[in-house]
């Protein structure tokens, strides 16, 4: 912008004027920007800096501005170099010199500061509505099918009975904890920098605190050097968002697992399912790969702005530039993760039989069986040896355990007794009745306790 | 190790025993393995799950262990795979079949799940008192120079002048948002997840209460797929270190840049620099260049496990193992680096002659002047252009604007009076009194309310 | 596309289509998709799989839809999914019936990895123009400074003398080993995977040869499944920029320093710098900064894509889709930041006093007199301890050595002579007249060297 | 060490030694450091820097250390910093005044960069050998097993059937692309750095080619301010490991999916399976999940010392100390992997009835169908339609292709006759008859070119 060059005898190469333009990208804040000035503009004409009729042209221009702009009329010029600059430019066309006063005791560094949280506050507020309406998916196919056992899987390979309810509400408690990050974000994106100027504060009798509640603000900066040098609260809503990616990008390789011919565990809607250039019976489970692929994604941008920041000096450089588009597009990715995952949850077909016939293999309960013996009196570890011989000896003889006879168990162990034979899927998954546990009656208080929540 | 391996024909391949063996570095985790075992055995006697008798003998046994482990005289051997085996074993060996009782109600899964935790409970604890130890040093050397004026920098260009003090507070609060944040992950790490069994939950009458009053947790966990499955809090440790050791990188890269001979804002102490093999005049800032370049490998660590919990099903996996060495070395190298920091920055010299010569150059008070002809009735924005021309004029003459005399000044605007040459950096310094800003009266308050917080 | 959803009973849900469309971002690949399309149809042509006249309407067909979409008359529209179904899509209302058979024989799977290969081709082109270009500026700098001196630094302290022109060819290095594994990079990009189909090959008999040549690639791929799930030359031109962008940082973050009023040893010329928004003085080394900012971009992208391919199964998953946009964000800011620089460097003004001033500084001698007394016959490591003192003396003194009289000198060592103050600058450089040394003649002869490779 | 710390008053803090010294993990490179050196002492006799007795002491007592250190008896000390100044040091016992001598005409600097060299040049050696014998590996079961089909997948949909040689063998490509990185890694390594000294060149008539020679390099260094600077080559090797670590995590998915109840497509052998601590029938893949799992850790490197490097000046930083335990640990983790890798490879239990019942679902065949239209007359495109609406059909009809009987074919098309049903799994390989299809002729030439290549 020509008027910020005043101590330059040329006018910016071209090459570097594109370069260095973030107009492309932060005209996206335009609210957040003309937002800002308006308090800012109160504020100087509360405290005498300008006339109560400059404030007043200022804020009529603003909202005039911002109609412009999302009514597609606004001209970005990508001379004006940021939408900080690209708003005030077009402020002084409309307002005149009123215009050229609201700079007054504010700087881009702390101003493009407080456009930032402004948009991080809000992005926080969608992200745990989107969280909170996933979640809501997750405990609808959860009561929906609260009888449904599923083998447990350790390694992949069958462990213990579960029920489906249980293994969906284990993802309900991961996005518990993104949605407690989140907040936690908040209270530190929550800080108002205003008054921090360039770097050292401003030297104008100005009233932070008005700002700060003009703006929703709860507290404000207590260095300046730090309010503008400051971009932890991006890389926390980065890095807390790359946790809640890794959730979703574990349940979507579960969809994508279940989903196989092998598996068959569930059926993603056809409205939620792609098909194929050249292969006629494809039905690919697009989204769930695309969300999985979407993690590295978001794992890329917390690389790069920890790489940005490292090592730089105090207070604004230029390299913290970059922290907009990694923002704008974790916040983007992850919304439209959220928004698409709830809906193929909401509407996945789930096949309880498949599921139910997986579970019978693989010796699923030879841990009961342990159990059992260590009621009869074994000790743990003797019990889980003496099962493990028994497994052993069925899988020689291509037997399930439910195929050997009483005696056969015997020969193990004496203190297997004909009761060893009422333990069934669904004895087992009643027995694991501790808090957390899998049997029907936790999983029903879990899934109660769970839709007070949301 | 081989009771475990019940079902098996063969031993292990000797460099799959070795690949997959945890032991030689999850030894560390004694002290919480055997506190684990302790709690859960008396809670199993507690419950009648095992007798009294067993529980003392159980609880003697590993109190024995820790001391062998303390005094040396435990043999690791590798066969036994990791801590837990290596204990439980010895445990076996020392205190006969009560040993084979210990691992009822339990799996390998929950154990190292409370383990891990209990272990970043601790070094949560250690981090915080290590952050704290590195502000009471920046405090220290703050109100020691409490004086100094400095060049504030924007752009690493000279840009207003601000107090040392005020710079080193900067870290402060850096610091102070470091803690916040441990203490977040502090909250989602003090949940107890034994009693999950290996997936499931188990299918004893245990009783969780205990061991978390016990264990000296605060909650239980609530889903015991989950409670297996989660390593959300190494994740969020390391990534809250990530942020902090990124804080340590900046101050390290100005403490690099302030011992040039160009900058000459410090010098480090003897003790804490190095000498060069082949030039004997070097001292070398050794600890801050390599405090930057640990943040390197924390960041290294983040990045491996996001990765390594990416896309992986429920429940437990031995991709997971993988989280200890991250976790181990983060922890030891962000305390070994808040340590060594305390330490430097305390012995620092700091000559505040150079600072103040080099606040001096470029034309410091430039904003200073634009925001005089403001209160001369100048639009801002005009004002900025005025002061832009006045030091573009006095470039060309390669003067400072000290050295203009103020008919120089008014070519440029007759706003400027002759008291225009009574702005100088400590009445700049002053005239930034809001709060957070250089004002040595809000400097002097900002260290008031700092030292009260450590 | 309605057309690849027959069994499907259902259209794809809004979100879930905005979601798994790549065409906002592949439609730059439009180029390619029908460089490959034509050649594809005149070999089905060659073939006998279709008719020459059908290949024919085919052929003109896209080139028309190339113009259309060179001239903005194309309307991209999300339904089709991605740019191959877009342009088939219109191929077929362009041309009717023979656009139906151009997919014969053909998979989008191998069609995107095609299109993929000949868009990194040209980017590695690009991309080492555009390194070719950068050293070209470097040498134009190096060779109009070729007798300056300046301070070698290692930790950032004054070491040892060198010509600046020394130093710029550090990073002409640098760059050709960037160089050097683009060209890697290409040799593994250029190999043909049309013919793989969607992972099997195809039933047809084509003349995968004949593609290859049509195309400009040296070589076709060898195993169908591998052609369409390999995306290593992505990820590996991604870390070669990732290494190239480091190296820019480098530069970038001298240039910055270099900048300062405290080293002063260059100046950015106006058209490469940026003003402040509040301080009328300020100039920003802006370019310098942001390349060094998007050092993280890049990094980001890498840790993105390897994230995203690690684990996935054979064949194609849709994940891979995530391929694209960092690859082409990749390219445009390798590019960006090599375009801007050379122009930055070519225009730097260079200020041989403050560099010789600077190199004036610290002991930097130190060495040459430890190499000194070797030469009158002490041991290395004697003679280092010896000048080890000596500094130490001096700095006690606040002298240089050249302040110091060769009694005082003698003081440490006996074989110091009057001639020890013949040692300078200039003799320093010289002295170190080895391959690869800073001495005058291997500097110009490494400048010629240099000249003669770009 | 005290005697390069001449100029100092102070010995160093405890801490800020123990932080700094690099000994703990640089001892590793003992063998290449007295390689170095006995290169180095020979070449400074035979240019007459030193005598030819000093260096006959040198070289001898420089061996005697190496057997020292390889008996166990060599005493590391922590104060000697690092393993240059511990052999250094040792060797002034050892030989005297002569060993005072060694470090003539060279620094720390390149002594470091040759260590790190050497040992590079080593690594990717054995790194090849282990991508080899891995291949290998993967070759011997495809040849046992070159009959067997089964599903190909994409999207892990069952998309068209495929011989499992023909799967193996998209990772012997992958491999083979590894090694063509290292070898092209292994160029850039093979590069000499003695004789840049600390940054600048030496002083001393050296004679760098002789060097070279002796320590089997092929060129030396053309810049010694890049040779000091420069760590691409470890950057480099990590990156071609993580891509290695990538493809090697795939499989390793593909062997933990494989090895599931639900495909049973293989069992790993007993020698290479974990038991569980709980559940006696357990049998997991540990090794493939830990592989995968360390995939991360390789990734976790290569971003740790992408960050340390960037933004970094000329010439050496203590930061790049920290490029030596990152790539250790790359090269233990890579080689490790492969070794046990090759070993779980050769004795998996292959399982063809359960793949060949697994290609039997999904209508696998309906590509071959639309193919089978082509031939007939039909254009792809509405082939594709045809039998996708037929695919449609068969699933509300929940029958497989092959149930369907002729007529309700010719209900979608006419052109569908009789011998549409000679279509099977076997004559669909077959049909895939292009280089690198999956057809049993092509499969087989593959084979015999991959042999002859490791």
């Amino acid at each position: 912008m020509t008027n910020i060059r005043g101590r330059f005898n040329k006018p910016a190469d071209k090459l570097a004027a594109q370069y260095t333009a973030s107009l492309p990208f932060d005209k996206r804040l335009y609210k957040q920007d003309i937002a800002g000035s308006i308090a800012h503009a109160r504020m100087l004409a509360k405290q005498g800096i300008i006339s109560a009729e400059d404030a007043r042209k200022i804020v009529d221009g603003l909202k005039a501005i911002k109609k412009e702009i999302e009514q597609g009329k606004f001209q970005f010029k990508l001379e004006t170099e940021d939408i900080h600059m690209a708003i005030e430019s077009r402020l002084v066309e409309v307002v005149g010199e009123a215009g050229r006063k609201l700079h007054t005791a504010r700087s881009r560094n702390d101003q493009v500061a407080l456009d930032t949280r402004l948009y991080t506050k809000e992005a926080i507020e969608d992200t745990i509505n989107g969280l909170r309406e996933l979640q809501r998916a997750l405990l609808d196919v959860a009561e929906a099918n609260i009888k449904v056992i599923m083998p447990g899987y350790t390694h992949l390979q069958v462990a213990q009975p579960v029920l489906f309810a249980h293994h969906l509400l284990a993802y309900f408690e991961m996005l518990e904890r993104d949605i407690a990050r989140f907040n936690d974000c908040l209270a530190r994106t929550d800080v108002m920098p205003l008054g921090s100027g360039a770097l050292a504060g401003v030297t104008y009798d100005i009233d932070r605190e008005f700002l700060a509640k003009e703006l929703g603000f709860s507290k404000v900066s207590q260095n300046s050097l730090d309010a503008v040098a400051d971009r932890d609260f991006v890389i926390e809503y980065i890095a807390a968002a790359a946790i809640g990616m890794m959730h979703i990008s574990r349940l979507a390789g579960e969809i994508v697992m279940w989903s196989t011919a092998e598996f068959g565990f569930i059926e993603i809607d056809d409205a939620f399912a792609t098909g194929s250039s050249i292969m006629p019976q494809k039905k690919n489970p697009d989204v769930a790969e695309l969300a999985r692929g979407k993690t590295g994604r978001v794992y890329g941008h917390l690389t790069a702005l920890l790489t940005v920041m490292k090592g730089l000096p105090l207070a604004y450089n230029s390299d913290m530039q970059e922290d907009k588009e990694a923002l704008f597009d974790t916040v983007d990715t992850l919304l439209a993760t959220l928004g698409v995952f709830a809906g193929m949850i909401r509407t996945l077909k789930v096949k309880p039989e498949n599921m139910l016939r997986a579970a019978g293999r693989g010796y699923i309960l030879a841990t009961d069986l342990a159990d059992y013996l260590v009621t009869q009196g074994e000790a743990f570890r003797t019990a889980h040896e003496i099962v493990g011989r028994l497994v052993g000896y069925a899988a020689g003889k291509d037997k399930t355990l439910v195929e050997l006879d009483i005696k056969e168990y015997q020969r193990f162990s004496k203190l297997f007794k004909a009761d060893v034979k009422k333990i069934t899927l669904e004895s087992a998954t009643a027995a694991r009745n501790v808090t957390g546990g899998t049997a029907p009656a936790q999983v029903k208080r879990a899934l109660a306790r769970a839709r007070r929540r949301v």
